[in-house]
Order: structure tokens, then sequence, then C-alpha cells
């Protein structure tokens, strides 16, 4: 028996439920049996709304896999769900907290393989009480063990041909130069390498760091960060074992042929990782996050309330993240 | 008749010899005429060691064309040049500016249709008594009237399939939100649209900006950059009557379809700009100098002293920076 995965029906009035629908539509296409954590008449509404033929049967995970040949499986939630497309509502924040939550605790019981998520609005979620930083930082908290604080997360973007790793994240461009410590490159790189290794099965990941600045700085001329924080923290991956190597001119890092030389990059900021995937694997690339005790992945969009309910959005990213949250799952649990 | 370019020998040290014999090898393949400005006995020597049937030909840059189908044209230095590979030498670097000196000067008499230019090395010139920053700062200073300040230079990166320019260029990361102003941000679009209209006859160039900070500020919850001095930036440009468009968030412009939807982007930094295109066009990017009184191309790579001699440099950029060349000249003179 294949364990499904947990899908999170994230923002109701985004594009999520068209998505979850659409990648339903397209299981023969190799996807791993999945169910949605959501209120079944709401998605069965949406499916009719968007005139796709997608059967909705309400399951109790056991079952899901059974059902997912020919309907789309839903555990329900303890509550319904009446949002409008591209109206978000604060109302509906109850039950898009409930469905990660409900998402977190099967797959920590072994009844489910993994967490995927459907985008979320934080605004929304904010104007209902809720107060984690984000989407990650949330699943972080309810990964801590009882006790315990939550482990520390990190964010990779990942396709077939390049998965990046920013260092420094949501923070203003000018604040990354401070940002930017030794540790934490270090505690970044080990969890990149940890988890490549563990769900990724990657006997001896490469990771290859980026500089900071033009050139790597340019024997420091244009920048010291290279000097002072990036190198020094590559000579400690390396003492404990890890292969990583740069500062590399981020600018020469990412072209076809340079991306056979490593496993995954890390970059110093947001742009510097977002800019080469989103340029190479726009509509495929997968948010993975590392660090946590279960595998979760997400597409690396967010609610695109503009074009909800319009019927136009693609499942793409979903999909692969689908798949990649099957493929990282059997690695992870070689006795199930 | 055809104007032919003038192309710079580069530092002798480097791949410049190598790379020009190379692009001579490939005239047939849509090449405009070039003559090489060097001493006609080192690039025999370069292409003998280098087992390259090129046969080196002295011509003044009239008989350059009629030469060209059968052998390199060679405009003589007064000098000569004795370099080895991968041995930079700051005597050779008299050569290396003069060649520079003479192209921009057959160029402005009309002898030469553009500046090509193969790559130098800052610091051998400057152990010779150089003191301009960097190639594109001598030539904008060699193009300056008698008595007027240099013109504005502007360095743009090109492609088939993507333009790019750095509003800030070779500068710390920790220096470019300072250095970022609404002046700089106009002054560059300014040009930038000036030449896409005059040179690449683009009746009407759309000009996409970036932000600066992820997802472009964010309505100003990660960075004021946008708000503060890149939003009135676009404006100033629009009042002027050039179509500007952002500040766009960096990560989701330079993907295939997006790229339709301007003919150039600016970017805030180097590595913003040097990123997107060496991704998608590492090895045919052309570096274009805008905002010159003629016509300057190079190749986007650097002297490659690693690599100078053995005889694996790849001619691709040179070629392509001498089609653009040739294709922007004819724009610039439609009465030659």
């Amino acid at each position: 028996m294949t364990r499904p995965l947990a899908l999170t029906q994230g923002d109701p009035a985004g594009i999520g439920p068209e998505i979850a629908l659409k990648a339903w539509l397209r299981r023969d296409d190799g996807l791993p049996p999945f169910f949605v954590l959501s209120d079944p008449d709401f998605l069965a509404r949406a499916a009719a709304r968007l005139g796709l033929d997608v059967p909705v049967r309400v399951v109790v995970p056991e079952n899901a896999e059974a059902v997912f040949a020919k309907a789309l499986p839903v555990v329900p939630l303890s509550r319904r769900v009446s949002a409008e497309p591209s109206r978000p509502d604060p109302a509906s924040a109850a039950a898009t907290i409930e469905s990660i939550e409900q998402a977190v605790a099967l797959t920590r019981s072994g009844e489910a393989a993994a967490v995927v998520t459907c985008p979320i609005a934080k605004h929304v979620l904010y104007a209902a009480g809720f107060h984690h930083p984000g989407h990650t930082e949330f699943l972080a908290a309810l990964a801590a063990e009882d006790g315990r604080p939550a482990p520390r997360s990190v964010m990779m973007l990942w396709s077939e041909s390049l998965a990046v790793v920013p260092v420094t994240v949501h923070i203003p461009l000018k604040d990354v130069p401070d940002a930017l410590t030794q540790d934490l490159v270090v505690e970044t790189g080990r969890i990149v390498a940890h988890d490549l290794r563990t769900r990724f099965g990657l006997a001896r990941p490469r990771l290859a760091l980026a500089g900071l600045n033009p050139h790597a700085g340019e024997a420091g001329t244009m920048g010291t960060e290279e000097r002072d924080v990036i190198a020094p923290a590559i000579d400690r991956l390396q003492a404990e074992g890890i292969e990583a190597s740069g500062p590399w001119p981020a600018d020469t890092m990412f072209h076809a042929r340079a991306r056979k030389g490593y496993d995954a990059a890390l970059a110093m900021y947001h742009d510097q990782a977002l800019v080469p995937i989103k340029t190479v694997a726009f509509d495929d690339a997968v948010n993975v996050t590392l660090g946590l005790p279960f595998v979760r992945t997400s597409p690396d969009h967010g609610t695109a309330f503009d074009i909800a309910g319009s019927g136009i959005a693609r499942p793409d990213s979903l999909i692969a993240a689908l798949r990649l949250a099957g493929r990282l799952a059997t690695n992870s649990t070689p006795h199930s």
C-alpha cells in the first residue's frame, strides 16, 4: 500500500481549489495518490463552477489510495468552507489553518506520507489572529516536539535542472549584509546537506555557495563578505565533511554547464536564488522545506487572487510538488 | 562598400588573439568584415602556435573588406607585440592601449563602422600608468569632444533572447541602496531608450525596471526603495514619453514568457542583471556600451589568462559581438 500525500486546501479564495482539482485530472501522469483536507461540498461546487469533471469522495486517509483512481479523495475538516474566488475573507481562516494542522498531524501519525500545501495569504490569516511569520514557520511550530523549540527550517526551491537555497530570505536588500553571518551560512549548509542525503538520497551532496558581491568581491576589491563570512563558513562546512565550494561569482553559477557541478546552490539573498530558478523553471519549480521532521513541499507561487475562479490557473507547479513529495517520502521511509 | 569593424587586440597574453583568429575562421557564418588592430607578426605567430590556418594580411582600413574573404586583415600598430599566453606583462600595455585609441579614432573618422574590443586586464594596464577605472570609461574619455566632459555611458548585456542593463555596476552589494538615486535611474533609462531607438531601430522601446527588494518590496513591507526611488523614476521616464514599467519583482521578470513583455530590463545591481542573462545566454551574450557617439560592443567575458594559449577558448561571444556591432552600425549610419 502507498500512503497518500496530505494536500492542504490553502486559501479557498485563491487558486488552490482549482489547481488541486486540475492536478487530480492529471493523476495518470505519474502522480502519487493524495487527498485534500477541505470541505468536500466546497470542492464539488468549485469543480462544477469551473466545469471540471471531478467527482469528490469523502474518505479517511487509509482509503484515499483506493478511491484516488476514480474520485478526488477529501478528508473533511470540522468546518464548512464557503469562500468566493478572488474574495479573500478572514472568515475562512480557521478552515485554512485547520487544514494545515490536520495535514501535519496525519503525516506525523503515519497516516499520510508527506505534507503538500496550497498557497495561503498571510494578511488574511493575520486578520483572523494568526501570529506566525509565514507558512513555513507555522509548519515548524507544528513540528516542534512537546516543550522543545521549533526546528530551524530552510526553504529550497527545486526543479529537475536546478535547486537553490536562499540563506537570507524575506528581508530588504539593504539588511542582507548584516544578516549574513558565518553561523547562518554554516547552519543552512548543514541542514541542506543533511536533507539532500537523507531525503534526496544523495550519498555525497555537493553544495555551491555564491558570493554576495559582483564577481564574488574580486579578491576583496568589491566587498569583503566573501573573505570575512562566506569563505570561513565554507571552511567550517568542509571541516564537517560536507562537500561545499565557493564563494563563486553568482552570474556564472547558473547556466546549464555550471549547474552540473553541484546538487544545490546556496544563494546569499532572495533574488540571487529566485531569479535563476524562476528563469529556467518558471512553471514547475517546487518549494521544499528542509529541516522539518516530515516532508513538506508546495508550489512556488502564491494564491493568485487576481486570476482565481477564471479557470486559467496552471497546476504544473503543484503537480511537480506532489511528485517530489512522493519521491522524498519514499526515500525518507524505507520501511513503509 | 561595407565599412569594416575595428577589432582591438585586447591583452595579448589573454584569449583575445585566439578568439579573433577563430572568429575569422567562421567568417562565412554571416560575419561582417573586420580588421584587427595589432602586430601582424604577433598574430601570425599565435595562429601558427595554435595550429589555426589563418593567413594574416597587413591592410589599411579601406582595403579590409576586399581582403577579408581570403585573409585576416590587420591594421598594424606603431609597436611590436611579443606577449606569451597566460603571462600578463605591463610591457604590452602601450600596444593594448594604442589598439583601443586607434579603433576609436578610425571609427570616429568614418574609416571603421564600429569598435569591437577584446578583453583587457585592468591591473596590467594600471601597472603601466593607465588611470581610467575601466575599458568603458576609457572609451568614454576618448569619445569626449574637445574640452567637453566624457559622455555618460551605460553597459548593456545583450543576447537574442534578453537584454539587461545594471543601473549600478561594480560596487559592493552593501553600497547599492545608497548609490541608487532617482536621477541615476532616470539618466540610465533615458540613455537606454535613446540608443534602443537610434541604434537598435525600435520605434517605441519598452523598458522594464526591476525592484531592488524581494517581491519588489511587497508594498513597502520589505524595503522602501521601490516607493521612494524606482517608482518615481519610472513616473519621470513616462513623463518624458518613454515606455517604462515596474518596479517588477526581479524573480518573475526573466522567464521566457515574461521576456516578451519588454525590450530591455533595467536591473538595480550587477548580479540582478548578470545572473539572468548569463543563465540563459552564457556563450553568446554581448556587452554593448550605450551613450557613446559610436557603436562599441565586446564579448562579455574577460581575458581568461588561465586558459590562454591552450586552444580551448570559444569565440562565440566575440562572434555575437561582431554581428551585433555590424547590425547597430548599419542602423546608426543610414547614409553610409
